[in-house]
């Protein structure tokens, strides 16, 4: 493993293949009675007669797993510190059991913090399972900048 | 307990006050071995030398917290249908162990669906702990129409 990367390392247009996340019955189920406990994210029988057409994800634990791969696979090789938010999440499609989800990160813009050593990595998440794309989600953590540390 | 709500039910500036979520750190610590494994989520050590000053809980799961009491509070008493993603998400404030939060929710524009028998119902989520706001988060839940079910 490359030692840990800093904001000076991230440039528009860089892409990072993520993977993988195997979701399960039971961890759409278990995150669902702790953090959406609506019918068609809890309940196999009254999920298939929603527009969702099944159990599916709440849409929250998709974005979750986009953030695990991430975080597993990237930030954790890198100075990061944080974040402010997301500027933009959709989930395209229903995330079921039984799928398996990567992770496509494409890095968007770059800008240093004014005043922090830090900087804004603004980057595209596509969360994909074995078919299609399931998600879409846009945010910027927060990485340490090398010419602060050095 | 008032009958389940349909989409007409909804008007933009009505406000619903739903609470409230205990944070500690059991919770903070599980989420982030689940979901965001970096040390300022994992580590009190470690946390307490980054920008954040501490332990404090993963943004999505300040999110999903937030959408837990939007669910058991509001969403659950309503015809609702799942949702199509969340329009922005600030983390303001970082959310400790101790946080008692609840959730202020603005209904901001309604939308009847052009072909199927629901609508959209754009809201605004403000999370809130006993001292300060802690997240910004605009969503769109879908929500059955009263008239399509008539």
């Amino acid at each position: 493993m490359d030692s840990p990367k800093y904001f000076e390392d991230f440039h528009p247009g860089q892409k990072f293949l993520l993977g993988e996340y195997e979701l399960t019955k039971e961890k759409i189920l278990a995150f669902a009675r702790a953090f959406d406990p609506q019918a068609h994210h809890l309940d196999e029988d009254a999920a298939s007669r929603t527009l969702l057409e099944g159990l599916s994800a709440s849409g929250w634990q998709v974005g979750a797993i986009a953030m695990r791969l991430c975080a597993e696979h990237l930030l954790n090789h890198t100075h990061a510190a944080g974040g402010t938010g997301v500027e933009e999440c959709r989930w395209l499609k229903p995330a079921r059991p039984g799928d398996i989800l990567r992770l496509e990160v494409e890095i968007l813009a770059v800008s240093p913090h004014p005043r922090r050593p830090v900087g804004f990595v603004k980057m595209a998440w596509d969360l994909f399972n074995q078919r299609e794309k399931v998600a879409h989600i846009v945010t910027t953590p927060i990485i340490a900048r090398r010419d602060a540390a050095a």
